[in-house]
């Protein structure tokens, strides 16, 4: 959905997108993933914004008390803690209608496909995605398998489910797993049809360049962009990080071609 | 319900119709059905026009972005993920005014009859029923039965009673699976009563005279026509296998004397 | 509640009421029940006013394409399939409002007493029994007891609780199993207070007097009625055998006096 | 909350209060509690005014059916029967509205305390409470610990904590079981605050001077009143046994002194 | 959120804030944690405004009969009791409308994070919130860590993270334990962010000197307050006690220099 009405539009640049992901505080809790600077999200949104990234993504509560308007908000408007072992579910915690009012462009939501839950989520989805139309916002759709059927979730015929499952219900934009290899990923990118794939950024790389190929991989694989956190705000200098994923995604840089420090 | 009021009229001509279903990228993921031709919704939809279907069924999110206005459209509005592995159940994830706003002229809901969540799917069916006769759109259920009971899903005994169940909640047309024989299919039509019945295509048939004959068998037992996925779009020749179909189901024509390539 | 004000006054001739069913399609399937002919709802619905019953018990899809008008409709809004064999539940698929748009002078409700899920059937008929009144349709519940508690579904003690949780609840009229002797289904009556019982019909009986004698016997015990349907229908001469069952009910004709066929 | 704003003022002479209750037909079933005489309806609401008792607790249907005016109305809201076997669950059948309608002064809701339910009936009596107080009637908590933790349902601890969570949950007045005797009452009706307590009869005492002693441990212990039910009318003069407790309550005779039948 | 438009204002003093929490009558139950004198919440409401406490936590029932309106007031719209032994939840048992009414400034709300109804809680929190923030009422999550994926709910990390899922639920102030120390309370405050960190008192401490160290260690860390019930009202001198508690929050009193009785 290109063009005019892409509600994608206010996350893109020249038809590409790097987005800030900063829900970890809610997934994974500060401890796991926090250090004493990037635990405190006034660090995050001006990152955002001095970095360049053409959105960024939060929970409501961080949302309302630090976004500064000048990146362009995704409101994930579910999500669960790693505390809970059940089945894979997360609940809608914020209303489409707040996430506008404050400040949101599109919304996130988490789908466990393949979890017990699945159809609870396909279900709240569906009418967050409605509502999200009706007022003009994206809705993205975080999809992540799970369950007993899932035995590998980054293989190729589990991450083009995800893919695909994001098309068949409604969904803007999806952020996917990466596959590992852009050929594989390029399958995902084409079950995902005119849905814009993001790659999931995940846990930090070993190295840059380990980071940076998958970047690569994922832009030659036809993918929109990719949504990071980790990789960029645990980096020890997140602005070159980020530098350097927008030459590879805007520039084409190739990563052979990289200098990392 | 013939007639000037029957909601399935425009899927109907000659009282026939032919179906194709396209919702398997949800149900069964890209992987397991597509190839690199349909998996993009695209090719299906042209597809669809140009060989004379007579419905088109989509999921909201396929509907949304690539739908063309040219073959009456059935928006699916629940389904599940293959990866989901508990107690069949499928919820809602597309309202009725939404499929509306996309140009359906019908709903299409799965039922798993027999499964420990039938109630849940009996309640949201029956209001989604309520609601398609509200705004002037057929209901069609999807009724494929499931669950400790159910043994053979293609006996005439759980065959006829997906049809019965679809008259008893009051569905516009019954989408069932093929008993394998016309005179047992007859009694499945039968127990449907004034409710149209469509043979589920299912999986690609070993060869195309087998698909016909269950064709033929089906349209010989008084069903008002299939809803065929797969024997068409992975069929090599879509264009000539629809033909042959409609020549069966539309022009009596006789299984033996068909030609196929 | 007799007089002007009652609910049933359309369903009874003489204070007494002889009611078909033939939600049975649903409850347990056209293999199970039906033969070729009452597979037909049209023969039913024919039969009723031919046969000249005071009620017609229907699910909302069978009354949408049959009902005549010709009999006092009642409309089931509940129901489940003998193929799912979890903790008996079911629930709503028919709206009250959607009941009276289809003729229903009554809505009939399934209570599995006993059941796990007892406490969401008392809350659905609540509010269905309430929606029901404000539009002046009666609420007659069909309370059948299910569960580990219950041994033994005929007997005096179970029966007539079946029967006073219709009166405690709010019901009209209740549908209950005979318990095999006027004596011991008096109590039951007697517990249901003012809500009239009808004896619940049940599968075929061996002989002709075997059924006409429960119908006696439930006459005698000062049920209103019986709610009727294999023991009709799958008669060979349905006209018949609902003309010996008017005798007993509205003419006090002795079972020992019955010449049948 | 004493004075000209107590809900409860209905129920009270001179602070006291005497009332009937007569659910057991669906907690119990009429086989457990009734005999021919008591299981008439007519005949307990004629008892209540005959006896002069201040209030009487119903079903919704009972209520509809029988109620006449005389005694003022509370209409128990949920209920469960002894049938279902499950974790203690008792589920709103009954809106506020309609217990208006039919005339009542409170609604009475039944509350698990400690089963894995409580929480849908902390919430559901939490949303009729607020209900009750929007149309001027009285909540009246009925609340019976059960489940795991329990062990003895009729412990000064155990029952205190349902006096307690009565009046934390905003319940106007609380019938719990007596402990036994009247020091220990005592707690449980200071735990209860400004919450009313009655004392709940249960089932038929070995002697009228046991339930008396009752009676008038729980008035001492500073009860408002009992809620009693089968040792009134399971006795074979419910007028005198009443005579009786009314002298016990309102004119503080002493259980030594009593003369019984 | 400091300023003017901090919805906690009304709890705070110079920034600081003491509330008096006594909700502990529906948690525990009267015999686990009270005496005759402090059982009666009238008691508790007139230590409130004498001991000079900045709010006053109670549920609706309470907060109903006896709040005097001289301290601001929370009112806890869940809970549950300690004798129901599954899987933690809480669930909302009064509206915020109600809360309002009754003179609420602020709503409390439990979440038992990492509990399997988690999501369950995260919804409900996430409406309450919003409801909250539309009539002005500051939103106040109880944060307390359960299930199988919580060995010590003491930890950093597991405090930590009931801070930061505060902060990304929108909640305006968080209720956790103490960690032990004030440098890792340190950062469970830091992972707040702008959500201001109350300490929850918890049981009564050995001494007065250990519960005071630790209200000494929370404000070092950065708390705003603490929130207190039994270490004062067990307390043989509560207005002492509170005394000293504030000598310790707003004087900046070192725990070594206090005398205790």
């Amino acid at each position: 959905m290109t063009g005019k009405n892409d509600l994608m539009s206010p996350f893109l640049r020249e038809g590409k997108s790097l987005i800030l992901a900063y829900d970890q505080g809610l997934e994974h809790g500060p401890s796991s993933d926090f250090d004493n600077r990037n635990v405190d999200p006034a660090f995050i949104v001006e990152l955002a914004s001095r970095a360049g990234f053409n959105g960024l993504a939060l929970q409501k509560g961080v949302a309302e008390r630090y976004y500064d308007g000048k990146v362009p908000l995704i409101v994930k408007v579910n999500g669960k803690s790693s505390l809970s072992k059940g089945e894979p579910n997360a609940k809608q915690n914020c209303s489409v209608e707040y996430a506008v009012s404050l400040g949101a462009r599109a919304i996130g939501y988490t789908i466990y496909l393949g979890s017990l839950f699945e159809g609870d989520m396909f279900r709240e989805f569906g009418a967050i995605q409605e509502q999200a139309r009706e007022r003009g916002l994206a809705a993205i759709a975080w999809v992540y398998p799970r369950g007993a059927a899932v035995q590998n979730d980054t293989s190729k015929e589990v991450v083009s489910y995800a893919a695909r499952a994001a098309l068949e219900l409604g969904a803007d934009a999806a952020k996917i797993k990466y596959t590992g290899d852009s050929q594989s990923f390029a399958w995902a990118v084409r079950a995902a049809g005119k849905v814009r794939v993001f790659m999931s950024g995940g846990p930090k790389a070993a190295t840059d360049e380990a980071f940076l190929a998958q970047v690569r991989g994922a832009a030659d694989a036809g993918a929109t962009g990719i949504a990071v956190g980790r990789n960029v705000w645990q980096h020890q200098d997140p602005l070159s990080m980020a530098e350097l994923m927008k030459k590879v995604l805007f520039e084409n840089l190739q990563v052979a071609s990289i200098k990392t420090t």
